[in-house]
């Protein structure tokens, strides 16, 4: 840097580098229009009359959307609750624990909420959707309806390396995620499709108080990131991260099918609409269960093996589960499998030629 | 770029692109290690003994911190009182409002709550102290203390291009801020020294639920900016800063010194350890009060002879005072020049030669 340079550092930061753009927003309108596009080429989300909002991760959005349906409840006098369905993704509770809002109250169990007859039309509900579900994968719809529900649906994991791209989606409040689209989690970066305005605004204020807009490099970074991927429609990326999710899956079925202590989640097979065939669902995690009544702690018995899930009550479930990650290293992935073929290769009733082949 | 790097973000992603570095922390211990360097060189903080905690800018740490230090508060079943001085920075009232916590309440002005005989010493208080102070330029000391007082530094404007550094400051947990330190707002990009490991663990908590740490580009680009900052001990930067401030406000000094309508801030000249000599306050922005009787809402005035500050209710003070900022690009500076010499040559009472040598 010439001195020059450096010395206007200080007094053009204060014009150029500010908080926001020139239109007063601190969201980058080329990234915006990049972000439709993807959605367009991908066919997975409807963005027509949505405002788009950014956020540092889908973590902030979550907590500002959240946020904001809590504040639709003025009328009534008790905190709104937040339901969503088991297993779920932990966040949606911590954060609404965390921040022990008046407003808020995290309840857990949409389908039991329904069941109970508590849904009076009276009580606001937030409903949490996460399709694909975090951890298992599975394709969600929305348990709860009527006047006092509000819905926000939680779609990180709607990608074509993980999912079958069955529909644009077409909701009031959607999120999404870069760290599952491109894999750039350390970029914190996520955004919104917002239908209403005011929810909108509420949502903008949210990001304003908590962190002042989005970091500019971060939007830079991925305005150049996201021009690559929609400049081929996608193709390269995705089909590169499929086949890669995919062969990871075989491998993982081959071991577990030769297992009679532990299970994994099924899902049937659907129409892709951008790979334009059925196909499976390649998730991001394996929910895996313990068969045998004894192994009331999947996670634990895991660990045992050297290999590190997540317990199953992280996600409001039973220990009896354990989700492990499948979108690591090559080298964090065939760790994971050498300890697998370790720990099923010690299931007495598993023949050991079986694992010549893997 | 090539297909095969292409090809590499995504699977490389999900391994070195994490929301975490190696040491399973989101925060870039090489940054870190400048940020103690440039306080050392700088002389404006001890960093010994301090955990070093990254926000998305100083917004979200402040947030952070009255959180953190309001869950101290288990033994009272009363909220923390969070209380400062007036005039205060207005994201101090906003964000305790905003969030509205069942263990935070924003009180005010600690001076009237000290005089009050509220400060019962079992009631949790929490008292900013932003020095120098924004709106105002004041260096501040903490005005309550006693066993049930916290306190949190908003040391954003410490820096020598605003003012005289007269100590290290040394306190139990300081806020710091990029956009005032290199003029970098958009980076959204602040850093803590707190010395309590409880309540640093908390803040990260908090920092890790609301965005899951920070930008690791932003971190990046801090990391190359801090590094010539400090490759020079900061002497091109603040000897710029200052020199430019300074001269802004010789400016502004003149014009009002013509004015019996409206005045300015006025504080006593300090020792710089910085710079080595006696120096005046140069802060950021002018906190003008209207004198006249009739001129209740100074905003306005400034508002139709086209000058946009902040009303100085949004402070906490009367709308008599109005902020104005300068530290604005050259252009907008020149401006309000412009626009504050007409303002003052309408007053009927100052000479119209008098602005020939402005």
């Amino acid at each position: 840097m010439r001195q020059a340079e450096r010395s206007a550092i200080l007094v053009s930061g204060w014009h150029r580098m500010s908080y926001i753009y020139e239109d007063g927003t601190y969201v980058s309108r080329e990234l915006e229009k990049v972000i439709r596009k993807l959605h367009s080429v991908v066919g997975n989300a409807v963005t027509d009359n949505r405002f788009v909002i950014f956020g540092s991760g889908t973590t902030q959005l979550l907590a500002a959307a959240v946020h904001a349906l809590s504040l639709t409840n003025s009328s009534v006098s008790s905190p709104a609750r937040l339901l969503t369905s088991i297993p779920y993704y932990a966040m949606y509770k911590d954060q609404a624990e965390f921040f022990d809002s008046a407003h808020l109250k995290f309840e857990g169990n949409a389908s039991a909420w329904k069941q109970s007859g508590r849904n009076d039309n009276i009580t606001q509900v937030i409903e949490v959707v996460t399709s694909p579900n975090n951890p298992d994968g599975k394709l969600k719809r929305a348990v709860l309806d009527g006047p006092n529900v509000k819905t926000l649906h939680d779609y990180a994991y709607y990608w074509p390396h993980f999912s079958p791209i069955t529909h644009p989606v077409d909701e009031d409040l959607s999120l999404f995620s870069l760290s599952k689209t491109t894999g750039h989690a350390g970029s914190r970066f996520g955004w919104g499709l917002v239908k209403d305005k005011a929810i909108y605004e509420k949502m903008d204020r949210f990001i304003r108080l908590t962190s002042m807009g989005v970091s500019k490099e971060t939007q830079l970074h991925v305005l150049q990131l996201l021009k690559v991927v929609v400049g081929d429609g996608g193709n390269e990326i995705f089909s590169f991260g499929y086949g890669t999710v995919k062969k990871r899956w075989e491998t993982l079925n081959k071991i577990f099918s030769m297992s009679t202590r532990f299970s994994l989640q099924t899902i049937k097979p659907e129409y892709c609409n951008y790979f334009k065939k059925v196909r499976e669902f390649t998730p991001s995690y394996a929910w895996v269960k313990c068969e045998r009544p004894e192994d009331t702690n999947c996670y634990e018995i895991f660990r045992a093996a050297k290999i590190t899930g997540r317990n199953g009550n992280v996600f409001g479930s039973e220990e009896r589960f354990v989700r492990l990650s499948l979108i690591r290293s090559q080298d964090d992935f065939d760790q994971l499998i050498a300890m697998l073929k370790k720990l099923v290769y010690h299931e007495e009733d598993v023949p050991s030629e079986n694992f010549m082949y893997i």
